[in-house]
């Protein structure tokens, strides 16, 4: 007779690529969006949460086909007998939903419309170490206005939010650069649009915080060995045409007006690349007239991340100071924020061009950062834990739960087995709790309660030598009737 | 020869059953969710993010066909070449994530462990008017421990959160009932685990809230017409052995002891029923000692939702006040929460039996409650804007927005086209503005600027004859330098 075969039991494990949140990681990340949106806010922007799922028609990008319908997207089809239900995908960020929004409610919305929006997104890609296929964003977009105004106030926004969630002047900069500079000097070049080579171009370019300007040199001319001893194609151009792309990324001078020259240079005679420097000119000027000098935001040409998709200004902010990598070398903690102008947002809905600039903060990496510079304390107090000498009566210490709480003290009862002492202590212990109260019998007849400091018991406990701590008791016996006064006493660091 | 067809534009549409919120609704949203996580988090709950998509294996209960992968979830398989990928889906509440974090953190967590989670769940359900399929829970749990003390603390919590969002105490009810007493009932007419009658006496239990004692008597025993004039088969019972089931639900008394005296009543000499009866008698001592009254929360027998779901007590949190229905009539506001004991949260898992109890809280409906009341403002006050006269002085009116945000005042300029100035009132009316800022080029020669009180503007609209509102003036001329102060002062509504 064949047995039965029992159920395998379920894997307890998160899909690759996706991970759990506990404690104080959930609400240092809320803390910090709702410290960001506060300033959003400030600014005029107004909260929007569109839904996680979008069509995929309306996500664009992404199509689904049949043998591989989630390319870079979580996508699935829409249940339906005749089997032609709909494609719905994951959203990949919050620009493409602002899109679908923008194009659908723009009648009852004000134009422009200044938008902030959080949460997670998701990405169908193969995860790495530190790479998760959900993460968090956090985007503020002005659309339907092409004024300068509205990117120098994204900027002005984005240093603003920097030093409003613990990030120091002087530890941050903004810096600004303009696609239609550079689309200014390819013009100068000679490549106009449409010419492969301007594609080429742009993809060397986006290597030069890597590779450097001798390496953009060697790729845009006859090429170059990278450190694996790989031999990489060139483009092709001669030292004299590569010339104007180098002299684009190396343009910064010692202050704007000298590096908008530079730039007024290397555009020529062009005029979408005077657009372009005309552009970067207002927004310093618009900032200036903020207070915002260039020790916050600066025009920098050598920001090249995102010039092949934004078609105006472009931003990034990076953290200047440094941390030491996984290798222990001294590194820039480098970019945590990136945005710029992009035009065509709506247009796949609705055939007309609206012009839209924004910005996107990664609140993870910021979250890092300020761990990094110990301004977020890791391990911060649990709750003051109320342990059970004696099981039948609980309703004695869940009064003294009550009393604390209602003193505004985070407290607990232990509502494990009591039994083992010990294991309520371990308890405190893994909570992290600054305190433990202790009311046996014996102490119940006296009408006294025991309060342990656990947090100066530690540090007794790893300093056992040390005269100052060795003199001072981690344990108080006080009248019951004290006990509120006494824990916060405690939790005041008065002993 | 045949045209180049146009790809048609993507539809701007959210898919079916979602939707966008927009600005207060998504503050108002994470504001509650704040305020409910300050009280968890005093109670010693800690936080718990896990990722919106679990393994399908993991979540349970729905498991993948090949016809419909995706019933009741929105699932899809992972890539792999080999076409065996995993099956995910999104998560269709939080009470399923939880205990596949715990059976896979067991033993870094602390144990029992208290926690909370709040974010959007997904249901691939049929969409319904009000019935979205993607919507907030925000649950709290104590999972490892059997205590009572657990289920009285979560009552308390609740009753605590209701308050703190501004339900005030009289205007709710948090009642308990228990499955066990239940059970016991059924023991008591006969009716043994196991036999079928048992789930159809469940059913009808179930439509106590719908069809009363009447309904469920004759539903019990020989059938019954609804409404629509169907006939429903009764269980079959006769009048006798539905008697105790009828004597649990009612057996509401006066007071607490007079209530668990019928309890102990209806389930005679059953073990698992004086069980019940037991549980319910200790979770009212322990919040009666903690100062919880009957006003607050109440053992109440006719609490049957979930009772077929949890395994000891139940508990359910209601409005009590009255609201007009879609129809115009007067009806209670009912159930904003519901939780419970179940346990065989991780048993799937491990093979170990783990207690747990928890509740969960219906946030969108308590912000429906909360605007129901007049406790959330509707249409709360928009930034001031500052209008623009001359495009080429937009420094000019950045500084003005910049002194007012540095004064605490949100504030924007117009970012719009400036040309039509009417254009730009009508922004500030859309934008909700209690302020609007003016300074042409003939007020900026004489050093002033103009300041609309849109607020008394649209009083004054509105109420055209009213005397009072005549005479006083929605429009004044400040000297630039006083801006601030004036526009504070108007914010202030103090004219």
């Amino acid at each position: 007779m064949a047995k039965v075969k029992k159920q395998p039991r379920p894997k307890a494990i998160t899909p690759k690529g996706f991970r759990d949140y506990f404690g104080e990681e959930v609400s240092q990340r809320s803390e910090m969006l709702r410290a960001i949106a506060g300033v959003y806010h400030h600014y005029g922007f107004e909260a929007l949460e569109s839904s996680a799922v979008e069509t995929v028609e309306a996500l664009g990008k992404f199509l689904p086909d049949v043998d591989r319908p989630n390319e870079g997207v979580f996508a699935w089809q829409e249940y339906d007998e005749s089997g032609n239900g709909d494609w719905m995908a994951l959203r990949y960020d919050l620009t493409a939903p602002l899109a679908r929004v923008y194009a659908q409610h723009r009648n009852d919305l004000p134009n422009p419309y200044r938008r902030y929006a959080m949460g997670p997104v998701w990405r169908n890609e193969k995860p790495g170490p530190g790479r998760y296929r959900q993460f968090y964003q956090c985007d503020a977009d002005t659309v339907g206005t092409a004024s300068m105004a509205a990117d120098a106030e994204i900027c002005a926004m984005l240093s603003d939010t920097l030093e409003t969630v613990g990030i120091p002047r002087g530890d941050y900069l903004v810096r600004v650069n303009n696609r239609k500079v550079l689309n200014g000097v390819l013009e100068a070049m000679g490549l106009e649009a449409g010419d492969v080579k301007r594609d080429d171009v742009l993809r060397t370019i986006d290597k030069f915080d890597k590779v450097g300007e001798a390496g953009v040199r060697e790729l845009l001319t006859k090429g170059r060995l990278d450190a694996s001893g790989a031999f990489i194609d060139g483009v092709g151009l001669s030292d004299n045409q590569a010339a104007p792309v180098l002299a684009f990324l190396t343009s910064k001078g010692v202050d704007a007006a000298k590096t908008l020259a530079n730039l007024r240079e290397a555009v020529g005679s062009s005029t979408i690349g005077a657009e372009g420097v005309g552009e970067l000119e207002q927004i310093g000027d618009l900032l200036a007239a903020g207070g915002y000098g260039a020790d916050r935001i600066d025009i920098d040409p050598s920001v090249v991340r995102g010039l092949g998709y934004y078609t105006g200004p472009v931003y990034e902010a990076e953290l200047t100071f440094e941390i030491l990598d996984e290798k222990g070398r001294k590194r820039q903690f480098g970019s945590v924020s990136g945005g710029g102008r992009y035009d065509d947002l709506v247009k796949r809905f609705t055939g007309q061009e609206v012009p839209a600039t924004g910005v996107s903060i990664g609140v993870d990496r910021l979250l890092a950062a300020l761990r990094e510079k110990g301004r977020i304390t890791a391990t911060p107090t649990g709750p003051v834990v109320v342990t059970v000498m004696d099981r039948d009566r609980m309703a004695d210490y869940q009064l003294m739960v009550a009393e604390l709480r209602n003193a505004g003290i985070r407290a607990e009862v232990y509502l494990g087995n009591p039994k083992n002492f010990g294991n309520q202590l371990k308890y405190a212990d893994k909570r992290n709790s600054p305190v433990a109260v202790i009311e046996g019998g014996e102490e119940k007849d006296r009408g006294v309660v025991q309060i342990k400091d656990l947090i100066l018991g530690a540090k007794i406990a790893e300093n056992a030598t040390h005269e100052e701590w060795k003199e001072r008791p981690s344990q108080f016996e006080v009248a019951r009737g004290d006990l509120v006064a006494k824990v916060r006493q405690i939790l005041a660091g008065q002993g």
